[in-house]
Order: C-alpha cells, then structure tokens, then sequence
C-alpha cells in the first residue's frame, strides 16, 4: 500500500477501504507517513468526506491506535459526557458531581485547552495543589470509593488522535465530520465507559451551523456507539450563547460551584440538570423526569457540592477552596467593558468571546505556553438582554497580560451584536437524538 | 500573516492576495512554513483553483523565489520548448538540433526523471562521460559557438517549484492547473528565454482530460508568458500515444539520432518538425511553412545530427555514439511481449506504459535511486495497428531488474487495450494556441 495512492483515491471522491483506513492511522501513529501526506489526506477528507462504513473504519482504527482502558474494576454503571463545543463550557465541572452524587460512576478524562477552546482540566488545575495524572489505580481506587474522578488524557489513549488533531489544528482541517466524529469517539470507546452523553453545539460560531448539520454529525456518533455496545444519547444545544457568564479558569470553577450551590445563571444551571438527567437515566436509574428530580435533589440537598469536594480532595487539592471560593486567587487588573450603543444584546460570537479570553492569557496559543489562572471573561450581559450605552456589558480580567487588555476589548465589542430589537427567544437544548 | 489563515481561506474559496500568495511561497522556501501546511494548502488549490490574478502571483512569485537567469550575453533569439506531458519524449533532444541548425539559439535548462515520467538529462546522461552541470560560462560559450546547450536544473532556479513539486509529487496535488502552470511557468521565466513554445497534452492519460481543458491549461500559460513580454506559443498534443516507438534512457537517445537521420517513427519525426518549426517561427525566421521547410532541411542536409554530436562533444560525450549508436551498452536481457489476442492496438495507457518502464529499472522511485540506462521499452505495435495473437507487442530490455520482467509485462498488457475494431485516426497535434 502506498500513501500516494490513498490520499488519491480519496481526492476524487472514491471510499477507502477499511484496511486502507486502519493501514494510514496505524502508520501515521507509529510515524511512517509523514506529517505532510496525513495533512493532505484530511484536506481530502474535509472537501470529499466519508460514508458511515469509512466512518466508523477511521473511528475503530483511532481506538485502537493505543491503549484500550479496562475499567472492569469499577463498579457499577460507568457514564461519559462529552462537548463538542467549547467557550465557557463548565458543564463537567457540574455533573460530574451531580451524576455521581445520583449513583452513576463517572469516570471522566479529559482534555486541555488549545486555542480559544478551554479545557477541564485546565480548569480544576486552577485549585492550587490538585492532580490530574493520577495513576490507573488511584484513579479507580478513587471512582470506586467517592464515585468522581476527572484526569487528563494520557498519551496511550488514541495516541494518533493526539497527532492527527495537533495536526488538523495548523491545517484548517478541524472542521470535518468524519474527522471530529473519529476524534471524539475513538477516544471515548477507547475510554471504556457503558454510556456516553454527547452534548453536539449548533449554530454560526460552531461546525455545526445548522441544526441538520448538527443532526447529522449526533446521529453518526450515536450509530457508532450503539455499534461498540454503548447505550448513547446525544442532545443538540445552542452555541450561539456562551455557557454560563464566566469564560477563563478559576472563573469558570467558581461559577461551577455557585451553580452547585443551586446558583448560578439560570439557563446553565438547567443545561445541567438535564445532561446529568440523560446520564442517571443512561445508567438505568429511572425516566427522564425521575432523573431531572434526583438530579435537582443532588443539588438541593448539598449532596453534589459534597462530592465535587471529595473529589478535589481526592486528587489532592485544597476542599475549603470549594466552600469559600473567595480563597481562589484574584486577577491583579480588571476592566469593565462599557456598551457602545442601546439595545439589546442580538447575538455574540462565542468563539471571539474564547479568543478575548485567550488574549487575556486565560489558555494558550502553543502547547507549551503557561496560563493565566485567574484571567478571563465574565458577562454582565448575555443574549436577550437589554443594555443601556456605557452599561457594563462585560468584566475583563488578567493578571500577567495587562497590555492586552485592549485588544481584548475590540474582539470582544466586535463580536457583540447590539441592535434596537430583541432576538428571538431559542431553547439552549434544541433536540435529543437517543 | 499566519499560514493557518491562508489556508483556511482558500479551504473556503476565497481569493488569495499577491502578498499573501508571495508571503507563502517566500516562507515554504525559506523553511519557515511546514510542508504539512504546504500540503494542506496545495490540496485546497487543488480543489478550490484559483483565478487568473493568483495563478499570475503564484507563478512570478516561484520565478522570484531565487536566481533570474541573465541571458544577455547570448547572441541571438533565445527559444525554449517545455512540454507538460511525457512517458517517451525524446523531442528535446531532436529539435533542439533542428532549431539551432537554423540559427535559433537553444539554451535549454531540462529536468531529471521521477516516477513514470523520464527527464532529458537523464537520456543525455546514458551518453557515457556527458555532462549536463556546466558552469554559467561554459554553457552561454557553448550556446555562442554551436547554438545549443542543455543542462540540468540548478538549485537555484525557482527553489520554490523544486521544494514544492517534490511536495506535490507524494501528496497527489501533482493535477492542479494553478500548480502546474506556476512550476512551468515560474521556471520559464526565471530562465530568461525570449521565445517559449509550449506542448500542452490532452488526453485520458494526462491531466488534461478533455481538449478544453488542455485549450484552458495553454491559455492560461501564454497570457502569463506574453505579459512578461515573452513570444508564447502552444500546442495541444494528444497525450494518449507515447511519442515514438523508445521508452527509456538510451533507447530514447537511439531513437532520436535516427529521426535527425531522417528515419525514426513517421509521426514522431513530423511532430519534432512541427515544434521546431514553431520555434524557428517565434525566433522571426519565417512564417510556419517556411519554418517547416527549413527544419526539414536541417534533417535531409544532416546539420541537426552534426549539431548534435558537436553538443555531445561539446558537453564532454564521445561523438562517435551518435554516428553509431550501436556503440550504446546493451541491456543483459529483453522479452518480447506477444499479444494475447488478435485485433487492433484500440488505446494504450501512455502513463502505465511509462511505469512498466520504471519497473525495468529506466527511472527511480526516488530521487537517491539510480537509473539502468540500457532499460525500457520499443514498441512493435502503436494504436492504430493490426495485431495477431502471439505477435510482438513490444520488447522490454533490462539490465538490473530481470526479475521485474513478469510485473513490467503485466502492467504492459493492462495499459494495452487490443479490440475488434479499429480507433479512429487522432492527428498528434490538435491545435496550435498563440
């Protein structure tokens, strides 16, 4: 087999056949095609795509590039939830708690942030002290014991997604379906979880800009699951709207633990409950309804903040900083972005509102760049909101990038869309394909 | 500018800048832009295009990426030929004679082979002790005292057609107009030449499918070529033919020396008059039948041949080769391929035909490999002739891959497409484009 001719047939639009497929992720991970024939293969797949067989080829060849996880140890139902999306998402950070607090096992490993893209585990590493790398015992030791545990991806996870999506990311080939679906669920049936809850971003600042679109891209992942044996649910939510009103680190934790509390912005507050409805009923706990009620229960009775506790705890970390989350360290400069106009908030580019984020050192631009814990984003203003001019939209926050914060003002005004009349109201969960 | 952006514009169909194209072609060959974003960015070409302005940009960006040869101490009309296709062509080598037996000055800049395709410096090379590196004096007294001249690229000319044909050569973005014409193009007008005649082919076999896309390909080409002032003329040439009966190095050369003989296959010995005549006719010697005239003459008067072994002798070959071309190693081994049907030579497959070549030992698969010199392929029967079952086909010789004989065969018949009925006849040159 020759690389050339793969990338070829691919090129004018013929279907790879799985050995193909298997043949290219086996010889991208172990380095014998290079860099430059992988990047023109994705351009092909991004223009020609793939059908559901080449698909699900890609995605089992991803899986099995590395290690396949064993977590037969755990007991108990074991349930996933993983994002597409990304500015602002905290979600994890709250029902992880509350799914475990309701009985289910969660067993979660997560990514850092690349980009404007925030990542979990960049977040809980913001709780001074806390680990992500525990080892494959604690780890288990820990989900069997509280319930949670949240760690990073280790490098023999779907080791040629690691490489192909560092590579898709200097490409301008992220944004492909076949390419996104074998990413994120090569890793999560590598991951060896018994349900998985996919939570699919619509809308222009996503992949997805319609909601077919996003139908499509849930309904391949779902099929594909329910192939390997996982009980799969996907929901399609809005991504025109940043989750909650934190973007940044620490800000987000914070923001996670008020919601926890029963805080909190509303509309995220309620995405919550509903994930972590989908992922108690995925585990067999009872119907959609039961589970919403358990899940408010989880929160209501403290039961879910006990747990985040537990686990922060756990992992080493310092628990009081989740009571008292006045202990997380303060940004050292703020700005409150004033609003240039009347209106109403019409619609905000949550990708910009990622990218402000960035300039303000809340991720990195490289992977070997530090960040900024304490910098980011918090919305005094969302979507449907009336504003006055000069009105605080927005409090911008950095401690290491003071000059910036200028530049971040301007990303952050541009992707505002003030106008004199008031949007239309939209679900921020738009459909629940099972 | 970050090449990401570049990228994912064209990805898009957008229109590139000529400071962003320049930007990306200074940064590939400077090393600064990876090939893998290269890659990225060719395949997008690939499947976006580009307008005329950009395919302008591209091209006198790779002519400026390194050294613009200065001609001017040449005295005389200074032609090139280029052709875009190539399994046997050996026409460098016979009207290059011709035209500057006719007092058009041939400075000739050729390639080496890769792949199917064979390089004229390469056939020159089977010429034992000739040498195609010549210094820049050497090679503009040698064009002064005896018209002609050909070398091989220098590192220098165009750097950026040399890095990036490599690249497009294993990423299958080799098929691209806006590619093709700059590499040509760019190359051309770095090398200085007043006069360019251009053999464009057409054909299932080449990447100009169809007529129209060849007429486009030839347009685009001597639009860019007049705006730089140079007298441009093409030809569209049918591809699906091998030019001549000789594929492979010395096989070639033999065959070239007896068409300046005046013998040689009948319609690649017109054609060579053809092109030679469009040279000597952009030099302002005469019109097209005029022209024709003459380089008839330099045949029948044996002045082309003489040119030749003066340039042979000149270049530090032994002239006595071309007197006696059985002075040429011969190969240690040959098959004679016998037709397994009866019928007529309906279609060959020009590119396949070049790879049975490369199987035998003629051409490299790298560019580290080296060439057996005595291997290739004579055809016995062209398309168009009756063929019996059990007759010669054609003969392979081989000197160091006598065990490829069986695999070259096999690829042979598959390229041969032997039926009961006769192909219409197909002239070899279809149109002349000024």
């Amino acid at each position: 087999m020759r690389m050339y001719d793969l990338i070829k047939k691919k090129r004018d639009g013929e279907v790879l056949s799985e050995e193909e497929i298997r043949w290219f992720i086996e010889g991208y991970t172990d380095g014998r095609i290079p860099d430059y024939q992988a990047a023109a293969m994705c351009m092909a797949i991004y223009f020609r795509g793939m059908d559901n067989a080449e698909i699900s080829a890609l995605t089992l060849a991803v899986k099995d590039s590395g290690e396949t996880l064993d977590f037969s140890e755990i007991e108990g139902i074991r349930v996933d939830k993983h994002s597409t999306g990304g500015v602002g998402d905290k979600t994890s950070l709250v029902i992880g708690p509350i799914a475990a607090a309701c009985g289910v096992k969660v067993a979660k490993i997560s990514g850092r942030g690349l980009g404007h893209t925030g990542g979990t585990v960049d977040k809980l590493e913001s709780i001074k002290g806390l680990r992500t790398d525990l080892y494959k015992s604690e780890f288990i030791d820990q989900v069997n014991r509280i319930g949670l545990a949240i760690i990073g991806q280790s490098a023999d996870i779907a080791p040629a997604d690691k490489k192909l999506y560092a590579l898709r990311d200097v490409t301008a080939t992220v944004d492909s379906l076949p390419l996104i679906t074998s990413s994120i669920m090569g890793k999560k049936l590598a991951a060896g979880d018994d349900c998985i809850v996919l939570d699919v971003k619509c809308g222009s600042g996503s992949f997805n800009k319609t909601v077919e679109d996003g139908e499509r891209l849930a309904a391949v992942m779902v099929d594909i699951g329910k192939r390997a044996e996982k009980k799969m649910l996907a929901v399609l939510s809005d991504m025109d709207k940043p989750l909650g009103r934190a973007i940044g680190n620490s800000l987000e934790v914070i923001e996670a633990i008020e919601t926890l509390k029963g805080g909190g912005p509303e509309d995220f507050r309620e995405l919550c409950i509903d994930l972590a409805a989908y992922m108690i009923e995925l585990a067999g706990k009872g119907d959609t309804e039961e589970c919403r009620a358990m899940a408010r229960e989880a929160i209501s009775s403290g039961k879910a903040l006990a747990l985040l506790e537990d686990m922060v705890e756990a992992q080493g970390g310092d628990p009081r900083w989740i009571r008292h989350p006045s202990l997380f360290p303060k940004s050292l400069y703020s700005y409150e972005v004033p609003s240039p106009a009347d209106g109403w908030i019409y619609r905000v580019d949550a990708e910009q509102y990622g990218m402000a984020s960035l300039a303000l050192g809340a991720g990195r631009n490289t992977k070997e760049e530090s960040i900024d814990y304490t910098a980011g984003i918090v919305l005094a203003k969302k979507t449907g909101d009336r504003v006055a001019k000069g009105e605080t939209l927005a409090t911008l926050y950095t401690t290491e990038k003071q000059g910036n914060i200028g530049q971040a003002e301007k990303i952050f005004l541009t992707a505002t869309d003030i106008r004199t009349e008031a949007p239309e109201e939209q679900p921020l969960i738009i459909k629940v394909i099972r």
